[in-house]
């Protein structure tokens, strides 16, 4: 999984902390971690095209949370930056050589067995984190740091 | 994931229809699918460092399972394949820069809650694949074509 996923997961919740008419630069939403600008630019325009964030050109220009942090999963962030590709890689070796010489009724033909098992498992990730938003995130970080949201508002406003 | 996953998943329910004192070659598991013999036997040998199967040299040497297909789970195989390392990477930007010197009591320094987001939904996928062994899958197969232990048995007979 690319690291732009951690990036840009950490990019929303602050966005969800600062003023909702706000639209924040990727220069400074980059330099809040000491991240290289262009490249979370590139992640932030992956958001912008889900829908997570929405760009806005000009010198007041920047980004902002597409949608209410509640409707932003962990998923949408991740299927955003990384793409919705399983981890499984099937190739479809059973198809081949004497393996794929084994007849099989027209009524048994299924998925194959392995390739199965590997997409519940990932059903059972996704929706791990298609249950967990942005907003829940960030009412995490200030259970752990009550000052956080303040924090990163005032830091974003002196922009 | 690597490829290799596949086969060796593959392999494994193979290896579980052969005689149990029967040693099979990796040219010949290779063969069954057309795969490289070379990269299959680096597979093969991956999951003997884990356990999963043992190897035998000599003239009627190859390789077997090395427990019962009911304790070999497929995150046994996928985690001998390839590694057990987690799909999110946490890179720790939470620490850097402004970000890092937002100060957080000691009583509430805590693992990153994206890490920790990611990691419930990785053991959600670990879990899923841990309950699924070789044997439920061997089973699996049968239930679509119920021919298929015995063509495979047959099969690696005529070694």
């Amino acid at each position: 999984m690319r690291e732009g996923v951690e990036w840009a997961a950490h990019c929303c919740i602050n966005l969800s902390w600062v003023a909702p008419e706000k639209a924040v630069t990727a220069a400074r939403l980059a330099a809040f971690y000491e991240l290289p600008t262009a490249y979370l630019n590139k992640q932030l325009n992956a958001l912008g095209r889900a829908g997570i964030v929405s760009s806005q050109s000009g010198p007041r220009g920047g980004f902002r949370l597409g949608r209410g942090p509640d409707q932003i999963s962990l998923m949408d962030v991740a299927a955003a930056i990384d793409g919705s590709a399983q981890a499984f890689l099937c190739t479809g070796i059973r198809h081949r050589g004497p393996a794929g010489e084994l007849a099989v009724p027209e009524e048994h033909r299924t998925r194959c067995t392995v390739a199965r098992a590997f997409s519940l498992a990932d059903l059972a990730w996704r929706r791990q984190l298609a249950a967990r938003t942005v907003a829940d995130l960030a009412a995490e970080v200030r259970r752990a740091n009550p000052a956080a949201s303040d924090y990163v508002r005032h830091w974003f406003d002196r922009n």
